[in-house]
């Protein structure tokens, strides 16, 4: 049997929705309830799939079968596609499984020409409808469809009104509308180098065919690539009868909410305009109606309308995004759905619909978009000034929120400007540790270089701070004080706001509203705690940190990192003194001076986290990050140093690296100058006995070794930790319990993951660099061909902010088994960025691990995409 | 029951190799053999594995058990250790399973003190000898066990010697060598802070303990690292009871080969010093008689010799390396191995075996060591002269051969002194494509920088060219046109020489000797292409390397690479104008350009190769290294291409990479700029068709796409690369058939790769990049840590040489297991530097790959070892 390209509304159900679409399967069910829905058919994903396997062709199969069923709707309707007597006119919609913005828009009116117009407005007795609907229907075309500037047809519009002197479309007559088309169709020719198509089925075809384009258009490539809708899923195409909102003053159209989805009020929410059609209501030109209005009006329609809304929202048991229209005096539903909604409708209507005993609390969990969640936690824009602000760049959306504020260039800057008491906008070609504390204090961070992982990007997501990364187009000029953007040149002390959850960057100061966090949240996190299998802990490296993630609910730290520890102006002297340094007595007599600052930086951690658990990751990266590399910095610091320039020369250049990332870093470090690890193990032992003597609480400090490769390395090193630590212990007379763990971050690591688990106490996936390593490209440098790849769909999303599962995914469920085998309760967890992605973190929970560790400000989110991991996928 | 840690001689066998080391075995078969050997007996190479787990102590009861076979050698020889009226004096020896040079060296006469010195000296009647044997005995413990300067003992007899007025120590009068005896003693107990140990047991515990540290010296780990021996095989000891060669005129010492271990000559070939002990033989002081001159001095002797000598070669089959002991006119046998041999030795030897009957053409090919094969293809250096040489500096071993010539430090210094009719040797900080024209006429290749697999190392293997890479001690200053090294300058001009097969460098002209390949290396070649059944293709970019592959045996090329070819003076503008181009239309036209030459190159390489596979691979470096990184070419460059100096240094700097190992290159090239692919294909189908009909061959061009790690990569270009190959194919009215493949070298790909084998005709496995990206580490900067390493024992070799089978070998064998599972047949070999190691090629063979491609001077090399390798694991 052949495949069924083409289906009746009354032929689906709300569960065909990978076949129909979403917009297709609710149609069909609303058609199989008895609503009044206009009879319709819709085209399946399937035959969206096969017009790309087919080369962008629609097979000829596909084609009879649209037109056997357009046969079907004309018996059902009583009116002939094509006939100028009694016109059968269609609309054209696109509905993929996912509601996806970005595909193509609706065409309506489809199935005139110059003779059915005649027909229609003979039939009807309004020439005028007759002629409004066709001069929509070749604007919508010719943009729609022919992907013709729309600009040209409203101009061609704007200045027949001028012409006629009114300010209103409804106030044209039939014959300016008639003209109009005759204008429209002459810029169409022209534009086109063809006549405007007078055959219905062609406008068919053409307007089927352009929908199936369309799901592969710039626009929804980048929504699915944010949302992680896979490019195969293709979408569907809706043909529907027309009903006409324009056919006077006792017709309409409009759109409705069962709830309001700004603040989730159980109330009837949206609008409507009398005598119009589509996209007239949003369209801003006439100013529609609020739907309570409709009362008054059509109190009949009205309460229909109502009465349907309830049902429907009874039905789906969710807050329906509803399209009606009127025509004379009768309702006809075109569509319903679950109504997107703000983080705060969300959470309202979610727990709402608990307490109205309409969904379960498990339910109620699963009907918050856990991304949705970081509006609620930072700053956002005022929608109302949002609007008539100027995108002058976009990056990337590297840290979430909001942010304005007057540009600076260096921290020190930041500093300065911020005692002066403003509020400063940090703008930097990329940022390095040296730069936190100009980052701790401004409302936001700009770069020029760097992606979603970069320095700039994990700091500022770890302290709540707006960012945007990688705005490539962006020329900083340090010496002036200006960077370049969009030709314009922007100078130190300018006004310009980010938004860190879209990328974009505003050469204004766009108003901000502070984050607000509902007794909503409280009562739905609950719930998904008690759901949730994986622990949540956090990724902090100071005692603010820890103490934001303890309040968003983190259970412990699941990566401290204590590079920073060595960049602050009182230690890096000392750090750089063991850098330099030519034998293991400078090495040891340098990290003794360090000491007593990491000590106390791990005491304060302790205090803030007590008996939790803290995973206090070593040393990492490669210690040319230390150095200077300008001649005027190495001058100035050699002579700190108390060493000569060639010397400190000598030193940078013989730490120089081809490929940092796979350099002299990691564990490397603790195997090459062991008295680095035998320092941070005194500083992290010392601090727990000292801060559990003090408070009383039983702490386990957990020591993670990065980068390990090969289980020797790990026994190595562990060897002269144990040493340290159980000598320290024994000294202060304790029985104090430690872990040793080690990061597993290097693709071989996954493959000996049995030899590892022997000798470590947890596992902590680095899915940072395993990505990096298993793909083998730099998060730094894969910008440059990222957007090829895109492209191409060789790539459909960002693997460094989802996480692989067909590939990095295969190593990480190899070390897990093969942990587990050697060591069946290996605690295991997650520590790199994908811990704070719900899709990643789904994956997690799959494999099994027993906690995700993220930024501060993503562990609700993490929270809530555990819970709901756990509900999509029991453990057995 | 407990390990049984000791075995008497008379106990073994040779097939207890591993537990009683070589030297042990042997002594014990050679004892059960009854052929005349002291008594005595082996602490196995278990008892030093325990002494590490130990915390390197010798177990109590592992002394017992020692002592107690003490007893049993006594009650056999009837003398007992330490009675001075009736003393057993022994012999300790170390003894691994493999022969391993750098271990502890014997030590004699072990039992003596001042009291049992004189019971020897009365009970032989020879004082003379007992403090001979006794200044013998205390020498050789301060040097060997307690690691005292040898020379300091030297210098005491050169002194006494001088007093007495004589010149050799045979000269010196038992009086003379008691006195030595007391400086000796005095000397030891300065150095050693404690008198020298007069109990027997004492002496002989230390002494076992030495040979088990020793196991862990650094020359013993630098050997085993060379030869991957496994650190934990450990090494035995072997407790012999003494004879004496020094007991006076009717005894002696000797070594002695059943054949010439340099020629093979069928012929006793050795040496003997009458009235010696041990290493005087070797020493130097007394020059040696020929073995043969024993005939006539002791024939008796003699014969019984030649004739253990002739059944211990029919016993082992194999050419022996045997000491003897005279003892008052009786022979002792002390050791047999087989014999260490020259590669032509070797050769001759396994092939005259063979002729003689006493071995198979399978155990020919199993006798000689591949790697050995080196020597016969590349010149050496003449060994008298060598001997006399001073190494000035030791680098990286990285192409073998040796040459001497006069220092240039540019490619343009090379061609002008070379057309002078200079041999030279061209040293540089580096080396890049551009000095390849320098580096194909020099003698030899010096870098300060890079590895084993840097681009001198990579190239000069190709070309069968000396190179020693990496002498990071060496300064070199362009601009003086010199360098330093070990405090010494060397100027332009100046006569250096290299060994590429040690990493040696000399401040002279050392005289090398030719390569010669004799008819035996023909003989066993052909029988080891019967048995291999790994194919062996090579590595080679040009013409001349591949014809000097073919004349080594090549079946095909496994990896051409194409960047070399762009690089070269007549196109390297072109390419720079493609790169500055900034949009597609110029970026096809300099790719025209290049065009022609490229299939030039190709042609010829096809002439060369003719129906033999040749799979060239695609452009895989990343952009920028085509471009100038130093001010002053980029202002020549950007005026030589038209365009501003700001233009070229935006691109470069929009080129820079942090990682260009992880950067823009390979697939990604191609799925970025189609055109180059598009080029590519237009230049090896074109050069095929065109050899094809010129030379009748029937050429299947195999295009690789190299670094892909996911399969719509893969799928993307290649649907291009079918386009522009079939649209040739068929203008040009042939039915040519071609094959696409792709390097497997990310970790990605081997995970995904049953995904990949759908759109792969074959599977090349580039094992460099592969194992860069799987232990995360770059070979560029792996140097700087990788020592490290070594001697913490993490690494034991480097995983650059031989390929590392736990981490590395999984993902290979993941590959070829899905790929196969996939297509059953898929054609798969590995093109990485481990295709010319013996050891990765058997784990090729192992994993069941097609073929190993080498660069062209290691065909010989890979031929044997497959060989071996199917010898040793046969297929099922």
């Amino acid at each position: 049997m052949s495949t069924k390209y083409v289906y009746l509304f009354s032929e689906g159900k709300k569960e065909m929705r990978n076949l129909l679409g979403g917009k297709g399967a609710n149609l069909a069910e609303m058609t199989n309830a008895g609503l009044p829905v206009p009879q319709g058919f819709t085209v399946t994903t399937e035959a969206c799939t096969r017009y790309y396997d087919d080369g962008r062709e629609i097979a000829p199969e596909i084609q009879a079968e649209i037109f056997e069923y357009m046969g079907k709707m004309e018996a059902m309707v009583g009116k002939t596609f094509g006939d100028k007597n009694n016109p059968l006119l269609v609309s054209v919609r696109s509905g993929s499984r996912a509601s996806m913005p970005g595909m193509m828009d609706t065409i309506l009116n489809l199935g005139l020409n110059d003779e059915v117009v005649e027909g229609l407005a003979a039939k009807t007795g309004n020439p005028r409808f007759a002629y409004d609907s066709y001069r929509r229907f070749i604007q919508m075309f010719s943009d729609v469809v022919m992907e013709q500037p729309k600009t040209e047809y409203e101009k061609l519009i704007d200045e027949m009104k001028e012409n006629r002197g009114v300010t209103l479309d409804t106030e044209l007559s039939a014959d300016d509308l008639k003209e109009l088309v005759s204008l429209f169709k002459a810029r169409y020719r022209e534009n086109q180098g063809v006549d405007f198509p007078a055959d219905p089925k062609v406008q068919l075809i053409e307007a089927v065919r352009a929908v199936f384009r369309s799901w592969d258009n710039p626009r929804a490539n980048a929504y699915r690539r944010m949302n992680e809708i896979p490019y195969d899923w293709g979408t569907a195409v809706n043909v529907q009868s027309m009903v006409f909102g324009n056919s006077g003053d006792n017709s309409g159209t409009g759109v409705a909410f069962t709830r309001n989805p700004a603040t989730g009020e159980k109330k009837l929410f949206g609008e409507y305009l009398i005598n119009a059609q589509g996209e007239d209501v949003v369209a801003g030109i006439r100013t529609p109606f609020p739907i309570s209005h409709l009362e008054e009006q059509m109190p009949a329609v009205y309460n229909e309308f109502a009465a349907i809304a309830q049902r429907l929202e009874n039905h789906y048991r969710d807050m329906q995004d509803m399209e009606f229209t009127i025509e004379d005096g009768k309702l006809y539903m075109l569509q319903t759905r679950s109504g997107k909604r703000t983080a705060a409708a969300a959470l309202k209507i979610a727990v709402d619909l608990v307490d109205e005993g309409m969904i379960t609390e498990t339910e109620a969990v699963m009907r918050v978009e856990p991304k949705q969640l970081d509006s609620l936690l930072h700053p956002q824009f005022d929608a109302a000034a949002l609007a008539k602000a100027t995108v002058i760049g976009k990056g990337l959306a590297a840290s979430p929120g909001a942010a304005n504020g007057q540009v600076v260039f260096t921290a020190e800057e930041a500093t300065k400007w911020h005692a002066d008491g403003k509020k400063i906008i940090l703008v930097r070609l990329e940022t390095s540790p040296e730069d936190i504390e100009g980052m701790a204090i401004a409302q936001g961070i700009l770069t020029a270089r760097g992606g979603m992982t970069s320095h700039a990007a994990v700091v500022a997501r770890g302290m709540g701070t707006c960012c945007v990364s990688g705005l490539g187009e962006m020329v900083v000029d340090y010496d002036k004080k200006q960077f370049t953007l969009g030709g314009k040149v922007y100078n130190e002390g300018d006004m310009i706001s980010l938004d860190g959850s879209t990328g974009n960057v505003y050469g204004e100061a766009v108003p901000t509203t502070e984050a607000t966090i509902s007794g909503d949240f409280d009562r739905l996190m609950k719930w998904a705690d008690e759901i949730r299998q994986l622990e949540i802990y956090t990724n902090a490296d100071t005692p603010t940190d820890a103490q934001h993630a303890v309040d968003f609910g983190a259970e412990g730290i699941g990566l401290c990192r204590t590079e920073h520890m060595f960049f602050e102006a009182d230690r890096i002297k000392a750090m750089r003194e063991m850098i330099v340094a030519t034998d293991v007595e400078a090495r040891k007599k340098a990290l003794a001076k360090i000491l007593p600052y990491q000590q106390g930086d791990f005491e304060a951690i302790y205090e803030v986290m007590g008996d939790r658990p803290v995973v206090i990751r070593y040393l990492d990266p490669p210690l040319h990050e230390f150095l200077p590399t300008v001649e005027a910095d190495i001058l100035a610091i050699a002579a700190d140093l108390g060493i000569t320039a060639d010397h400190l020369k000598h030193v940078v250049e013989s730490l120089h690296e081809f490929n940092p990332m796979m350099g002299h870093r990691g564990v490397r470090l603790a195997v090459s100058y062991p008295e680095i690890a035998e320092m941070q193990t005194t500083a992290v032992i010392q601090a727990a006995l000292n801060v559990s003597k003090k408070t009383g609480k039983n702490i386990v400090p957990h020591i993670m070794i990065p980068l390990v490769g090969e289980v020797k390395e790990l026994q190595y090193v562990k060897n002269f930790v144990v040493a340290t630590a159980d000598k320290l212990i024994k000294d202060a007379g304790s029985s104090m319990k430690y872990e040793i763990g080690t990061m597993i971050e290097i693709p071989r690591a996954c493959l000996i993951a049995d030899e590892i688990a022997a000798d470590a106490d947890f596992f902590s996936f680095g899915t940072n660099d395993l990505t990096q390593m298993t793909f083998g490209f730099s998060r730094d440098d894969a910008g440059k061909f990222l957007d090829y790849y895109y492209e191409s769909k060789v790539y459909e999303s960002d693997p460094f902010a989802h996480l692989d599962q067909n590939g990095v995914g295969k190593l990480v469920k190899t070390a897990v088994d093969l942990g587990r085998k050697t060591k069946p309760n290996l605690h295991v967890g997650i520590c790199g960025e994908h811990g704070g992605d719900p899709s990643s973190i789904e994956f997690c929970h799959n494999v099994g691990l027993d906690y995700v560790s993220c930024s501060p400000f993503r562990v609700p989110i993490a929270r809530l995409a555990a819970a709901q991991a756990a509900i999509n996928n029991p453990r057995k």
